[in-house]
């Protein structure tokens, strides 16, 4: 598999304003089927390596500065693939410089606030790398899908519009939440794995077959299987509507494991780097400061 | 002192797209003078008095329907009276049904976050009334008025913007923030008391000359108030700039504390009422179970 590149980082962004085309993107994608699969897959996991060693790196000089964050959102169907590529992808990063936040079912209490407050609850201090396992977005989503999810939230009447009004206005809030954050010192990166029916099938089948990978599925899984094309329509329109210059999302083809999480750490190098978080600058009198410091210390020797 | 006509309060509200105007409003304003101030007084308490049982009942209907919220925001220079209005207006409320937020100075935790987050956190749920004494209003006021504060928010370089640019990108938020919880249940209305400078010296000197309010005075409220002029530009910018249709400001009298609890707890009253929170209705097969449940009471005995 080949390097990003600038070309490749751009097809795998949906381009604000643009469409987000999801059929016509092609979740098995693993690179130019001129080289041969091995030494493309080769290449693949040689590009993760790399990718974990540089955004340790990257994280690092992010803590120091001490300035921005960095809030990183997941969303995919069942079996895509998010919780392994974020336990890869990160396994380089220092654990005191980034934390994983799993969204499930909201609970009473989240209920009684605006779709948003949870979330905002969770969001990544200064120097951080926040992942969102699912996010706020599933209010565009699984909520859309099945509309009937909206009378527990309950919304007073007059402000519930089940029609496409109400989702206009969550996509709006969302785009004016991030771009909030993106001015106050979070950037926010945006990924949708992007999984086949057909794939998704075999990882099913997988886990039904394996008993140690039982606890994995669940029925409703199946049943929410059932709804692929609702998902999709969803998820088409959400990333259209909300991939933004601030907040992009990027589609990543995760029929391949390998490839997902290639794509996943060197789209997250790009975005640290993109910030320059440079260690902090010592100014003169402070460096006197650290020399004073380090006379006292050695006069203790 | 009149009750409160739709006139009136059409006057104490800053009209969306107008400006604040603050210089030509009257903080002495204290009803029509052509009746005799104790008269008037007089009216004022009652008022107070009517509105304190108005908004107790208005309040047990948005608890019973459980969908609104009510988000109040006081905001005022020092011994504007931010404290005791909020005292007195809610002093017949179910003390289940409201909380009161007091900020201060952001500690460190706060100010490694957007400067929105704070407040989100406290924000009241669904049925409650929630009273923020100062908000994230601050941050166009106090920051405004001592842009030196901005260096202690530890924001990117490339986002500071130390200009007109800044103040105007933080009053959208604001807006876009307000307008989405308004959307989401939460209504939205913010008071400004409004004090002259005599009145805060009467008051400031109050405090010193008695031994039981001097903690209430610090040092630092003298420096403040040599920058009357500066806050009184903010506060006009800051009013102007975010009176909505959704959220708007009221400016309401603060040199006789008798007239601010008066206008506070009546548009309050309005506020909630405007909700229409009605008891929910049973239906009638709810009914019949409440009637075969007191069947099952009478039963027992």
């Amino acid at each position: 598999m080949e390097p990003m590149s600038d070309e490749i980082l751009e097809r795998l962004r949906v381009t604000p304003g643009g469409p987000a085309d999801l059929a016509g993107r092609d979740p098995g994608w693993d690179g130019d089927d001129s080289i041969p699969r091995k030494k493309r897959k080769k290449a693949g996991r040689k590009l993760l390596a790399d990718g974990i060693e540089r955004l340790r790196d990257a994280q690092e000089r992010l803590w120091a500065a001490d300035s921005w964050s960095l809030l990183v959102i997941f969303q995919a169907l069942d079996a895509a693939g998010k919780d392994s590529a974020i336990k890869h992808v990160l396994s380089g990063v220092n654990p005191q410089g980034f934390r994983v936040v799993s969204f499930k079912k909201p609970s009473a209490r989240e209920l009684d606030h605006d779709f948003l407050w949870r979330c905002v609850r969770e969001l990544p201090s200064r120097g951080r790398i926040g992942i969102f396992n699912r996010s706020y977005y599933e209010e565009v989503l699984v909520v859309r899908v099945h509309p009937e999810l909206l009378q527990h939230q309950k919304l007073p009447p007059g402000v519930v519009r089940n029609g496409p009004e109400l989702w206009d206005e969550r996509f709006e809030s969302i785009n004016d939440f991030e771009r909030h954050l993106v001015r106050n010192g979070t950037r926010v990166v945006k990924f949708f794995l992007h999984l086949s029916p057909e794939e998704q099938r075999e990882r099913f089948l997988d886990r039904l077959r394996r008993p140690d990978k039982h606890w994995k599925f669940s029925t409703s899984d199946l049943a929410e299987r059932a709804h692929w094309d609702d998902y999709m329509a969803a998820y088409g329109a959400a990333l259209t509507a909300t991939s933004t210059e601030e907040a992009p999302w990027y589609v990543v083809p995760a029929d391949h494991k390998w490839v997902t999480r290639a794509r996943v750490v060197e789209v997250l190098c790009r975005q640290v780097e993109a910030l320059d978080p440079d260690f902090p600058t010592v100014d003169a009198e402070e460096r006197r400061r650290l020399a004073a410091a380090r006379a006292v210390l050695e006069g203790e020797g």
